[in-house]
């Protein structure tokens, strides 16, 4: 990956942090937003969406806040660092925020938001992305998967909260047609719509221009399980990414020209509440507690992070389950790019 | 209502505020939040738990972050005052957190929210409450119904998100008991935890000690629909205020001498991240364009804060309706108070 991604024409140092933060997702578990991207990024790369040698500016420089255009550089290297801006500035005053504009896709939020909790600090990670989630009672996409991470430090590891504000990010779709499933919950709504499990018709919709159809918010279709709720959720990320940053609503992102993504990235130290000590104790006890509590169905109560704590682990020791078709892909774009791989 | 909180012993400027927050959310049609919590205030200021004549004390003072211990005096007196301090502060630094302990109820959420908006500034307001929600395949509850409230100037009126992390509050299921009707939705499970639409059952087993079953949170039951997403998110409303502020977290509300509500408050100032009125009015011209999208179902697709401003105008000009019960309640507290009331 690094030596591809070399080829691309970022320093061996960019290289090495973008494929870091594939490669970690991967041992997570979180498939989707591991290598099996690269086709992605090579397709970005090679339309000029992602222009290589471009580096991200600082609009705004305050003691609180920053604010990033990242002229279209790489979405991981415009977020690496505004997030360590944010920590940086957050170590002196307690809190602080920072937005960037003219972004790519920046792999998984929860890589970032675990930047700060590896420093002591609570990360909080946002980003919009191209149109897939449906307001409620409309019928086409406006929003994007508008994913919000959440990392506190605590023991033995952080807790890490990172999902899509849509019921699922369009790549759980995307699996489940290569799989040749059908959709198992109320997930999304096609052209006329309707909720539909065929996740053909899912992606007929989300891949015609203009789109049609898309995937529900958190909480599902209408109003009768709250619906709204995960719309509203998803707008305000819309709103501290896109409208805050000034740059692009997810909704726009297939317009000629304005192709951008936008990231909020908030660090927030203990130290500035009081004892940054007690303070994590009594998260590492409330999260012992809800795990133990009593389960209404035979499966475990678990915390945010658990999952991706017990996969990584799995995968660093056993090695990282990959599909034959990322391997193909893969293997097609080292060619292409004359990059020998042993796969 | 000013004259009955004056009776308890409030200041008449307090009185004022206290009937302003309740009234306000009357106006909004958010009865749940409305005079028909009077009974509740009126049980826990009897009780002790709400101390009347108690102020908060500021236990951290730096430029951008505050902690406030409420000495478990009113909510909405310590939230007026913790959501001011953010405001003041975020004018000057660009972003600004209050957290609070050993506070009480605050009313509704928007509110304080509302607070940072009228001023041009984005407003955060979360509470934890007492234990309802269930966490993802856990039997019983464990966190608050935990609200996030939202709010972002705009013209003619604010964008204001206001939404417990729970698929309903508390008071939604009393309302549905109370006309005799069914759960419509996937929203609760019982004491042997089933998925129930009696609204019986829930009560019963949220009010017996220690609490059975509960609402779920927004996503409902299990993992099929994204349920641990909902889950996550009200976790986190716990931690950025239970925990970041040191206080008592909604599954321990119920423990003897143990009560405390935590409220967590960030004021941010858009002319921090560039031209304000630039920032606004791409947020206005992206509610327009929602507002006028296609709909799935018939139904107009609109944007948080819509529905609260109809109810505003009609309620302002035709009276806010008001159930005979809730009416009979403050005749009764009214007359143990010698407060002379025209109902």
């Amino acid at each position: 990956m690094k030596k591809i991604f070399v080829k691309y024409g970022f320093t061996q140092e960019q290289s090495k942090l973008i494929t870091d933060t594939l490669i970690d997702a991967d041992l997570r578990g979180i498939e989707s937003h591991g290598i099996q991207r690269l086709k992605m990024y090579d397709h970005k790369v090679n339309a000029g969406n992602i222009i290589v040698g471009n580096q991200a500016g600082q609009v705004i420089d305050g003691p609180v806040v920053t604010v990033v255009d990242g002229h279209h550089g790489m979405g991981q290297l415009v977020s690496f660092d505004a997030m360590n801006e944010a920590i940086e500035k957050a170590s002196k005053t307690g809190v602080a925020i920072s937005v960037a504009r003219n972004s790519n896709h920046f792999g998984a939020a929860g890589y970032y938001a675990r930047l700060a909790s590896q420093h002591g600090l609570v990360g909080v990670a946002m980003t919009n992305t191209n149109p897939i989630t449906i307001p409620t009672h409309a019928k086409d996409p406006f929003l994007g998967s508008n994913p919000i991470a959440f990392a506190f430090p605590a023991k033995p590891n952080d807790l890490v909260f990172d999902a899509a504000t849509s019921i699922v990010s369009y790549g759980k779709i995307e699996i489940i047609k290569r799989r040749q499933k059908k959709i198992p919950g109320q997930w999304a709504i096609n052209g006329f719509g309707k909720v539909d499990n065929d996740p053909n018709n899912i992606i007929a919709g989300l891949t015609q221009k203009p789109r049609v159809g898309g995937i529900l918010p958190i909480g599902g279709v209408g109003e009768i399980n709250s619906g709204y709720k995960g719309y509203g959720i998803s707008l305000i990320v819309e709103i501290l990414t896109a409208v805050l940053a000034g740059g692009t609503l997810s909704a726009d992102q297939q317009r000629p020209g304005k192709q951008g993504i936008s990231h909020f990235f908030m660090a927030i130290d203990p130290t500035a509440f009081g004892d940054a000590e007690v303070i994590q104790s009594s998260l590492v006890e409330m999260m012992e507690r809800i795990r133990n509590l009593s389960s209404a169905d035979g499966e475990a109560v678990i915390v945010p992070g658990d999952k991706e704590i017990i996969n990584y682990h799995k995968n660093l020791s056993e090695g990282i389950p990959v599909e034959e078709s990322t391997l193909s892909e893969i293997r097609q774009i080292a060619t292409r790019l004359d990059v020998s791989v042993e796969l």
